[in-house]
């Protein structure tokens, strides 16, 4: 299998994490998340966004958007709950992520990486967007020692992808003691690699 | 049940749209999506991202995300596919559609059903990530009858619950032929309802 792959990208870090659990074997090929230029020549025939994370199967079929990539390799094992229900609760955490806490948490921290200044408004609706997120989370941690079902899901692979780099784009962590302890409990799991390996 | 819901929201929209297939039977309460005032008392212990749509179960249990109420009920129905890749090029779309589409496309419809005139710099960005989602869905579907697997799924249900009314966000489709057609052959199912039922 080969996943074309950004070493920076929180969203190609939840795939390398989970296959890491797994033990699957792939090839990795690095793409700018910075120079966008010749993405639709090179993605444009595997995923119509043309976005990294995308992998392609030993077979040449191919799938893009990380959470779907996750849930197609998690199934059947311990990283997606066998209850149809708490599948349900998995899928609503990842499309939370993708929608109420990606497009402010890694999207600020893109921009510091990346050397991007955002207006003041712009800047602060990341900044009051990426603080709901982490209310949410909160709300739900202190709680819960993990976000489903109380043991490690692909939910926690995702959330913790940006969660735990949140303060590269500004989101200081110490208002979150749940979190913080959550943090601490998702890197403690056999298997957890870093975001840098 | 009881749907969390509103008659404006897309979002809302899948869910009612599946439920009419399947016949499922619930209770509606609208909430507002302009005055957000109340929605942590209303939904704070049922839903941490305070939005709709969001189902209670005859339980007592509750869902948020409106695609993952939709995959929790499609299971086992024809809606999903049983194939287990079909089923993760389902939730590719979906979350292609949360990520790639609704943030653009239905948020410029939403700001001129509520009145909000952006910044030249925000209707611009807006323009341009939600003709970029056209493309990916009209590259895709020139070559497709359906989303997925050739036949009618809850991907279909989610692309076309802002597709269709895209130009109310100031979206024009005659440059998407491949597009309106597949809009058409959504909207000949039985079963299909309209986003104001």
């Amino acid at each position: 299998m080969l996943l074309y792959d950004s070493p920076v990208s929180g969203n190609c870090y939840k795939v390398r994490q989970l296959f890491a659990h797994l033990g699957i074997e792939y090839e990795r090929r690095e793409v700018s998340v910075i120079d966008r230029s010749g993405r639709r020549e090179l993605l444009g025939a595997l995923n119509p966004a043309l976005r990294v994370p995308t992998l392609v199967l030993g077979d040449g079929r191919s799938l893009g958007e990380s959470d779907a990539i996750m849930f197609y390799f998690a199934e059947g094992s311990p990283y997606l709950p066998d209850d149809r229900f708490e599948r349900a609760q998995v899928l609503q955490w990842l499309f939370f992520e993708q929608y109420s806490h990606e497009p402010y948490i890694a999207v600020a921290r893109f921009w510091a990486i990346a050397g991007i200044s955002p207006s003041d408004a712009e800047g602060e609706a990341k900044r009051r967007g990426g603080i709901a997120a982490l209310r949410a989370m909160e709300s739900h941690l202190a709680g819960h020692e993990f976000l489903v079902g109380e043991r490690y899901t692909i939910a926690d692979i995702a959330l913790y992808a940006y969660t735990h780099v949140a303060p590269e784009g500004g989101f200081e962590l110490e208002p979150y003691p749940a979190i913080r302890a959550w943090l601490h409990r998702v890197a403690a799991q056999p298997g957890h690699i870093a975001i840098t390996d």
